[in-house]
């Protein structure tokens, strides 16, 4: 690579003030030229220190900034598809947080826009796909070592919720990782949500169903189960399990060092998502960094945010009724073929 | 204890034959006096050099023999309720492997002949209540140690099943173990069933709905799982990890010897039941033994049993229609509370 | 097996009713018919609720009781030799707990009685024989499953010692049970020990050499490393990882239960031999009785009890010096090979 | 950081070369502006495709080149001295590539001609230093969460070793890692050497003293124990566990995807070195690039380079002549306390 790409940071929150160092420290060939956030001061505040970087409290005008070459969305779900739409329209590869966008409405328009332009410049922030133990498990299913899969077995926990989560959030911002792992991993999609919900945990805020049990049935005849838990005390944790006619495979349980004290062995468990993927989004951001500097994504695309945002809808919609409630999507166009 | 349980066993098959030997060498203070068998070969087979021991081809002789103070019944299923009628007329204390009937109408005839008597003398054979590692997760929920229990997630493997199984004998012979474990764990009943059927596996026999899902709610909140897959192929597992308010636990990993080799760490997993719970097997007719020897049971009673019958006819039912299934149970008697 | 086996058990300490409580437990086919203890209020108490045993305060009259066809030797160390040739005077099979005798002169003096008799009579308890995770091992390197070993790597730990243990007992109490299972799992003799002794821990107590690292070169040319620390604090635990030329194998994890709570994941660590090897013990006296029924041993033979004592021998030795000292054994006798 | 660090790799062999693709791929503010190689065509393919770096022949020229910050040494030891004056000349901060020379007299003229300087500018490429689990364990240890360290158990094992490699190197190029690891950890120097060599394992290439067992005692009354075994045939390990007055530490199990198939559960073994340590390479030269931007170094520095060597020296010797060693340093200079 002989030159750098220089990029555009939308939103300069958690995660992309997160980004914005990401890109400082471990990614070579890139650089961040241009911050937005509709917080000025929160704009410059993670520009500080920087050499060359504009900040912005307009996305727009950071899109259109001199020296970007591509975008990197981190910004608030309800507030990316403006910005997607600037990107393409100046046809500037996009790496966009998840959501794509909140709904499906708003995913089928960033769909059609990509869909005229003809390619695929729009990258979806699932980062688990770069999750070394992901990776493995995904070699391991696509190479037949256990068969064909039958079930996914998923665990997915927080130590405790914010304060804004609601019961909605469980199934759009936690589990809508395990529609897209389930998806990638098992090279299908989902047909239909059921969705249990146990007597409330005594830790979970007033008003909020946690934990729930998710139940997803695939194109391929497969059951995905998912425990979301987004209050169990102990710490965050994502385990899968996928069992196929001929064998099984779990990864998840991270048991780097074991201390044996007390009358006790065993070892910590990682208390925050980004401690647990800090590697993958490390991965994630370097590998769509060499993928844009030729103009192309190396990662999900477009149908993949909006599959993940109809079986998200979906699945609201079954935590809410309690009844099994199919998933359809639109015909998938060629470009995402 | 200063005399010999003299010990009727009702049924000379392969559990049968391995309870003869058990209490041979494995059982203090207790030995077998009568075999019965309805294939009269069979049961003079099962005692040969043993000393002082009578073969039947009736249940009904073998419990009537002299010296026997207990019985022990390991017949086919249909058999059961004859044999525990007979046993319970004479007051004898019974131990019988499950299912306690095939159906709950007989569950609740033996169920009401030990109303009659006035004392609990039949003790169900569902063997995990004495497995150390079950013994332990009991322990542990039942002092609080993860708070109050909301998920148990269960997996029930066989490498294969035999010629004879049947798509409803995934619920009755196989999860029905499941369905007590709950119980008992959690000390709540089952109040509906539902099952879902993934494509069936390449590796099952013709027309066997192998795997399958099952999901049971209980009294007090909590959603029970288990994967039954009787032709996983890869050996017998039998695992279960309970999550509660505050913490979860796992049982069934196994990993006695860690072997690496040839670019691979692991070990081996066991091939059968009798292996897995062979501990469990003595240890529950041990302390049978010691507790018929006080007229006393020590494990699942007859409620267990009646309890299980009714969730696994549910459980028929939910699988072949595809639609949640209430459990309903007549009012529990007074002895069994 | 058509008649009980009579057993004398000598010693009513800890170990011999614990003896005396299996062999009414969970032994079939044998029973105790004498105990006998020095504090013969001890043999009383021992004996207490049984039917038909004798209590005495001397262990030849206990030998010589009625109705005794074996003898179990659960008494101090220095009292085995008169139990042990009084056992073979009248032809009676022996289970002796380790040591065999506190010294090879001792040990050299059995043998040869036994040598005179011309049969293998005497068993020594080295129970860890007897330990499925043990067996597996055996099992593994006799199949040549990692090829010829290199390396056996130990560890073997106590919560706490007792008042009354000395840095000679490391050797020959606690060290000797490695030396007698690598013995056992390599088919070898020991040649020389050599011990290294790190700043004692400041949980010993004052003038106790623990931990210790002891060096076992065997006649096959394998080292075996032993790591004794009998105040580690954290509980009772004895792992070996054998390494061969083509793998390696690890026993004595133990990780039956795996708990999740507070910010951790693990499980308990047993605190206590009588727990781990629970199992072992029960086995060893299982097969002992079968074996005595016939007039035969079924474990570690005299020869065994003596290479181990002169190890140990050797290896206080080593431990005073902090020099290698090499083991030196008689010839063996044909009877032992 | 507002400027690039403009970096010379000497060397451009598989690590000098690897570190070139680390420094493009996953440091932020960092570049290479100079490779030299004595073989001229290997330097120019590895800056083949970047931009503005040019290739030499000469160390020294690399060094002088325009736009130099910075030092990295890979190339083979004895070419480390002369690389590394050069460097401290130029007054550069340098990462170089273990051992910093072949032997102590070497490793006493760099650590002079840096003392002269009054500045610590050269780090040593220990990397297992900036391995995650190696950080915990250190963390542990300096946390006192196992109490005072009494052992190090340490393994280390390679699938097969390379055709050049002698008996000395099992410990100057091996072992040396645990070296320094374990003075590391400990705080501690090591003060003598003892070497066991069992009889060599038949995969290990005539004349090579292959495995060997390595016993390390330190200055605060540690053990240090190593399996070094380079042709183990099943993979690369690294493993360690310390062993504390109040309890234990274990790295190195890595056990990220657990598979269940054909009768076994486990997982596979890494087979390199460079995959193993992957993200400590990585971790390492973002760390040393942060530091050397502000003129520092941010790891282990020359004096532990020189320490290594005099191990590694009395280690060649120890296990030359089969009895313990003791290890003789200089005095500690105080730019190093």
């Amino acid at each position: 690579m002989t030159s750098t790409l220089g990029i555009a940071v939308i939103g300069a929150g958690r995660m992309g003030a997160d980004h914005v160092r990401r890109i400082g420290r471990t990614v070579g060939g890139a650089r961040v030229v241009a911050v937005a956030d509709p917080d000025g001061d929160r704009a410059k505040e993670a520009v500080a220190g920087l050499d060359g970087v504009s900040a912005h409290s307009d996305a727009v005008a950071a899109v259109a900034a001199p020296g970007v070459d591509a975008v990197l969305v981190a910004s608030p779900g309800p507030a990316h598809e403006e910005a997607l739409l600037h990107a393409l329209a100046r046809e500037l590869p996009v790496l966009c947080e998840k959501p794509l966008t909140p709904d499906p409405a708003g995913a089928l328009r960033v769909l059609e826009a990509e869909r005229r332009l003809g390619r695929r410049l729009v990258q979806v922030g699932f980062m688990r796909r770069f999750d070394a133990e992901y990776e493995r498990l995904k070699e391991l299913l696509d190479g037949g070592g256990i068969g064909r899969p039958l079930f996914l077995h998923c665990r997915h926990r927080n130590a405790a919720s914010p304060s804004f989560f609601t019961s909605d959030m469980l199934i759009s911002d936690s589990v809508v990782h395990e529609v897209d792992a389930a998806r990638w991993l098992l090279g299908q999609e989902i047909t239909a949500v059921t969705v249990l919900s146990p007597t409330p945990s005594a830790a979970a805020p007033e008003g909020l169903g946690d934990p729930r049990f998710v139940l997803l049935e695939t194109s391929g005849g497969a059951i995905v189960d998912v425990e979301i838990f987004v209050n169990c005390g102990f710490g965050y944790q994502v385990q899968c399990e996928a069992v196929g006619e001929s064998g099984s495979a779990r990864i998840g349980d991270a048991q780097a060092m074991v201390v044996q004290s007390a009358g006790r062995w065993g070892g910590e468990i990682a208390q925050d998502f980004l401690t647990r993927f800090a590697d993958a989004y490390d991965r994630q951001v370097r590998r769509w960094v060499a993928a844009a500097a030729r103009g192309r994504i190396d990662g999900p695309d477009v149908w993949d945010g909006y599959a993940a945002a109809v079986v998200s809808e979906a699945g609201i919609t079954a935590a809410r009724s309690g009844v099994r409630t199919p998933v359809e999507l639109v015909e998938r166009p060629a470009l995402y073929r």
